[in-house]
This record gives C-alpha cells, sequence and structure tokens, in this order.
C-alpha cells in the first residue's frame, strides 16, 4: 500500500488517482500490439474531445506541454509565415521566445494580467498588419487562471482569414473547446493536467488539411510534427522512443475521464472545487485577483495578505507538512499566490486544504487573509 | 501482483525491475524538496558515473534520447561552427538530419554498417578542413551493435585541436566513458538503455567550462540546454514540468545500477548476457553480422536465415507468444533481425529465449539458422 501523498493544489504536476499510476507497473515493447492499440485509441479518443470526426488528428509529442506547444508553433508558422501572439501572462510571452528561437516574425497584442483579451484589438491588428498569417493565443492562462474568449477570437480570426493556434494546456479537457465550434488548426495541451495523467507527453490535435502543408516548416528534428505524424501514420510507431509508461496512464486517465462524463463530468467537479476554494478563502478575507466572471475553474490567484505575520514560505511550507502543495505566484505586477483545482481532488481535500489554511493562519498568529488595498481601506 | 510481461530484448523501451516501476507510484510537487534531492542526487550521480569531478554537469532533457542528442548538437555546434559526423548507421545519419535542421554545416566520415569507425579517417577529414570545429560521434551504433573506438577518436579530435560530442545512448552505463580518459565536451544518453530506468527522460553530461560559452546557440527554446542549465541551477526547478514519476523511477534505477556494481557490474552480466546469447544461436546455424571483437554487449545483429521456412513475422509473434519480445533489423544493406542483451535479464531470461527460438525453429521447420552465403557453401 503506497504512503499517502500530499495533495497537489498546483498546475501540475499533479495529483493523479493511484490506478493510473498502476498502469505504469508493466514494460511494453514498442512495436508490441497492445501498444501500438493504446496509442492509435489514445489519439483517436483526444481527436472526439474536440469533436474533430475526421477532420482532425492527434499527433502526440514526448517531453511535456511546451514541447507541444513549440513544436506547434515551429510547425504551422510557415517560414515565410508570421505571427500574432495574444499576450496576458508568462505563457504568452513564452510563445515569443519560441518565435525568436525559430526565427518566426511577430508581433502582439497585450492586455494586463488580470484582463482578457479582447478580441477587438485582435481584429484591429489583423487588419492592420497583412502580413500576419497565425494567431497564438492562450486558452487558460495559468500564470493569473484567466479565461480569455476562444471563441471570440476564433470567429476574429476566421473573419480576417488567418490561422488560430491554441494552447490550450490547463484547460484541455475541463473547459470545452470545440473544432465544431471555435475554427482552429491546432491545438496543443499536455498528458497531465485536466485528463489527469502523469507528466511526460505533449500532443497537439490539429486539422489534417492544415497539417498536411507543413512539411518542411519546422526548426528541430524531434520538434518535426509533420515528420512526427507522418512516421505514425506509416508505421504505427514512434520516431524515437517514446514515453511508453506515461502514455499507458495517459490511456488510462482518458478511461477515467469518460467515466467522469468527459469535458462536462470533469470540468462539473473542478467549477465545485474551485467554489469551494473562492469561497472559503474569500471568508477568510483573502481576495481574488480576479473576478469571477474571468475566473478560470483551473487554477486561483490569491492577493498576498497585508498582515506582516503572514510570511509565504512559513505558509507553504506548513500547508505542505499538513499535506496540502500550493503554488507561489507568477503575476510580474502583485505579490501573489495560487492555488489548484485541478487533479484527481474533489471536495473533501478542497475542505482539508481549507481547513489547513485556517489552522496555519492560526499559528502563524495571522488574523485575515486580506490583502494590502482592503486593509487600508478597513 | 502484476502479471508477467513479456521480457523485452530489445534496445528499448526495455524490460525494467519491479522496484523501478514501483517508484512511479507517488505524485510529487516539482518543487517538493525530496523531488528537488533525487533530482540534484540524479544529476551528480551521472557526473561520477564518468569521472566528471567539478568538471562536468548533467543536464536532464524532457523527451527521449534523440531530443538530448539534438539538444546536445545545437547547444554546442556554434551557429558559425562544422560539423564531422562520423556514421556507420541510422543513428550516426540522423545527427546530419539534426544538423539540416539547425542549419549547421557539416562533412561526414562514413563506414560500412559492419565496420567500426577509422580513427585515421577522421584525423584525416580533420587536417583537410580547418573549419570543421566539432566531431560528433556514435558510441555504440545499435543499427549494427558495433562499437566505436571512441577513445581512439576522441585522441585524434583532441590532437586536432577540435571538440568531441558523443552520442552514448545504448552503451552508457555498461561500457566504460570516462572523462579523464576520453576527451569530449559532451555525451548524450537516455534513462531507458543501460541504467534500466522507464523511456521519458534524456540527458547530456556536458564540460562546464564548454557549457559556458553555448549561450544563444541553440535552434530551439525546449532543446536549449545553456538556458536548461542555468535555470535547474539558479532555481532547482526545469524551465518546463519534468517527466517527475520518470526521474524518480531512474533515480531508484541508478540505485539498482550501484549495487549491480556501477558501470563494472553492469557490463558483466550484459557481456554474459551477449556470450550466452551468440553461443546458442550458432550452436542453431545462426551467424552474427559482425566477429566477436566489433561485437558491443547490448544488441546483436543475426543475418536472416537461407531457409525459406524462416518467415520473419512468423518467427517474431512466436517468440512474442512465448514471452520473448526480438527486434528487427535496422541494416540497409542485409536481410537481418536482432536480439537485445540489455534491461533486466540474465542467464535465466536468455537460455529461456534461446530455448523459445529452438522451439519456434521447430514449429517452423526450420532445420538451421544459416543465412544464405552459409548455405550456398554448405
Amino acid at each position: 500500500m503506497p504512503r499517502q501523498d500530499p495533495w497537489l493544489l498546483t498546475p501540475g504536476p499533479l495529483t493523479t488517482s493511484l490506478t493510473v499510476k498502476q498502469a505504469m507497473l508493466h514494460d511494453w515493447g514498442s512495436r508490441d500490439q497492445e501498444f501500438i492499440e493504446i496509442n492509435a485509441g489514445m489519439r483517436r479518443r483526444l481527436v472526439e474531445m474536440i469533436q474533430g470526426g475526421d477532420r482532425f488528428t492527434t499527433v502526440p509529442m514526448q517531453g511535456s506541454g511546451t514541447f507541444a506547444v513549440e513544436a506547434m508553433l515551429g510547425t504551422f508558422l510557415p517560414r515565410d509565415g508570421k505571427a500574432l501572439i495574444l499576450i496576458n501572462g508568462a505563457y504568452g510571452k513564452r510563445m515569443t521566445r519560441i518565435c525568436a528561437y525559430a526565427g518566426r516574425p511577430y508581433s502582439t497584442v497585450e492586455a494586463a494580467e488580470d484582463k482578457p483579451i479582447d478580441p477587438a484589438a485582435v481584429a484591429k491588428a489583423l487588419a492592420s498588419d497583412p502580413a500576419i498569417t497565425h494567431v497564438c493565443a492562450v486558452h487558460c492562462e495559468t500564470t493569473s487562471g484567466v479565461l480569455n474568449p476562444i471563441a471570440e477570437i476564433g470567429a476574429v480570426v476566421a473573419k480576417a482569414g488567418r490561422r488560430l493556434l491554441i494552447d490550450a494546456m490547463s484547460a484541455f479537457g475541463a473547459i470545452p473547446l470545440l473544432s465544431t465550434e471555435v475554427a482552429f488548426d491546432a491545438v496543443a495541451a499536455s498528458s497531465n493536467k485536466c485528463i489527469e495523467g502523469v507528466p511526460g507527453l505533449g500532443f497537439v490535435i490539429a486539422r489534417i488539411e492544415a497539417l498536411k502543408a507543413t512539411k518542411g516548416n519546422a526548426h528541430a528534428l524531434t520538434l518535426d510534427l509533420h515528420d512526427q505524424w507522418e512516421v505514425i501514420e506509416k508505421t504505427q510507431q514512434y520516431r524515437f522512443t517514446p514515453p511508453i509508461h506515461c502514455i499507458v496512464a495517459f490511456a488510462q486517465a482518458l478511461d477515467e475521464h469518460a467515466a467522469e462524463g468527459g469535458v462536462e463530468g470533469r470540468g462539473a467537479r473542478y467549477r465545485n472545487n474551485c467554489r469551494i476554494l473562492v469561497d472559503g478563502m474569500r471568508a477568510m478575507g483573502f481576495e481574488t485577483l480576479l473576478p469571477d466572471r474571468l475566473q478560470a475553474p483551473i487554477i486561483v490567484t490569491f492577493h498576498m495578505p497585508a498582515d506582516p505575520r503572514f510570511v509565504f514560505e512559513s505558509f507553504y511550507d506548513r500547508l505542505r507538512e499538513r499535506g496540502y502543495v500550493i503554488y507561489p505566484g507568477k503575476l510580474t505586477v502583485a505579490d501573489s499566490f495560487r492555488i489548484g483545482c485541478i487533479g484527481r481532488l474533489g471536495e473533501a481535500q478542497m475542505r482539508g486544504a481549507l481547513e489547513a489554511v485556517r489552522a496555519v493562519m492560526n499559528e502563524l498568529g495571522v488574523k485575515s487573509g486580506a490583502p494590502a488595498k482592503l486593509a487600508a481601506s478597513a
């Protein structure tokens, strides 16, 4: 019987079910028919999740989510193309670094970290620069937890006759993203977010007609999605050793995702987690960065309390001792910390985490979680 | 109790111990102090394996071994550098593809797939082209199983004042490669070969002074070893989600590698596996591609038998049914198949595999494993 691991209230690596981990207790050869079928099923089910029909295909990518995002940008942006990157946090910014490495020109539309991207600003940028071929957007920006209006962005991009590439990483599998409702050429995500697999695999679900046109674009052999796709289609084999245990665990995680009711069921649990968390933290005086209408039920950013007895490192360590791991902030503009709602966590764990927060606040002698501006006005 | 998986007599993914797989039954946050120490210990022990002292550092790379090789070439080859790539099989050829993607000029020294690289040919190539800055060599070429004379190549490269980059993938951890005996700037390998971890992590052990000079070289963000190294040194964190279960399993595999007597002990078991395999197969008439003096105890290439009743697909499938997975050939010049000696396999498994081969030959009505040329001369 494995020991009880701490609950990971983080954006990943996150808490997975024991059955997902137990799927890794075997060894498979990469040419094993059983593994080949597991891999094919995994690819098919991801296409089904976006209602991609025969128009889309899943190209798995060894590494992590960022490997999939870099592969998507490098493969889909033609060498003479230009990207418009939509930025309201670290993951949007990261796409500019990828383009710089890959030698692809880009311009940006930026919003504050606590604001969603404005589709009108995207429309304006596209109208003013005919060189832009692709728009690169982040669905849920994990930096703050803000949800971007991906359908509205998609409509603007389609209307302007350009192509949309989506980093859906932290939302994929819990917040609907349907190819029948949003026009995109490719969406990147990973095994280790809302599908609740273990980390080690990224994937890109790509529109086949668009993917076909990408031959020769990629800036790195290992990150060439066109080559990866062609070889898997032809041979059912990966070009390079696949993370086989991670893939089999991911297939198990997809089974458990379906059993929970797919995107809808998974999303409902996370929304409930988020509701309990936000209500409970607000009851202790904490304030969320985002108003509820902008908050994705993935990860919640809280302002740092004004009370000088609140030292984040102590808070973090004492929560860890009580079995709950939270996450530091990543905002550039405000002092903050984050608590995740995703992974194999439910009401019991969220209430347990709130109780641990209360106990640690008591230990530290912190009366309220209220941040500076509220404390000042009190 | 897990079912008995087939024994994988392949170059990887390969058979790992149950204890290595059981290490994956937990979840860790990437900022967890326990994980940070596991990761630091893993990096340190790999440096110790090459007797790298304070002069070397391990840069882990998510993905697979090829991701590590591409990261090594892209990071260490300056944008105005030139590679000399030594080719006697698919893995040497793959390095030319990487250079083409990364836009690095290269020339090659080639040998036949059943011959080692000739150090004198390397010396000649270096003398005739002063533009060459780096030599890229494969230690054990898994295409055939041939061992290249890496120490002699290293001496030639050092004498010519150039730098050596080594793809040691399939040999690392079983065939000695000491930084005190071979002059190299970097060596790439993976979690899933002779250390007997699960696939999902590559690594590059790099000379720190050389690594320091590589800033700005890399052709892809995710494959930038300099950036990966800087961030891990500064924060103890990976830039992008690490394959945390794979890394913890790899640390367990390193424990088991040390308990077996390190490179010497591991190599001794594989040499014994190889000896049993080759003797047993020869007794059935099979012929190895390589003479014993060129054969690395990693994977053995056998010529296809001349008997028309020997159909490789049936042979493969029937061995699989008996619990032994072998590997197709990869030679471009001769019809062949391969049987690996690495992974958590010992005398019992090798003898079991030989017995299975005998039984399947009987079933197929194949009298002898002798290949065409021997059959013709018989």
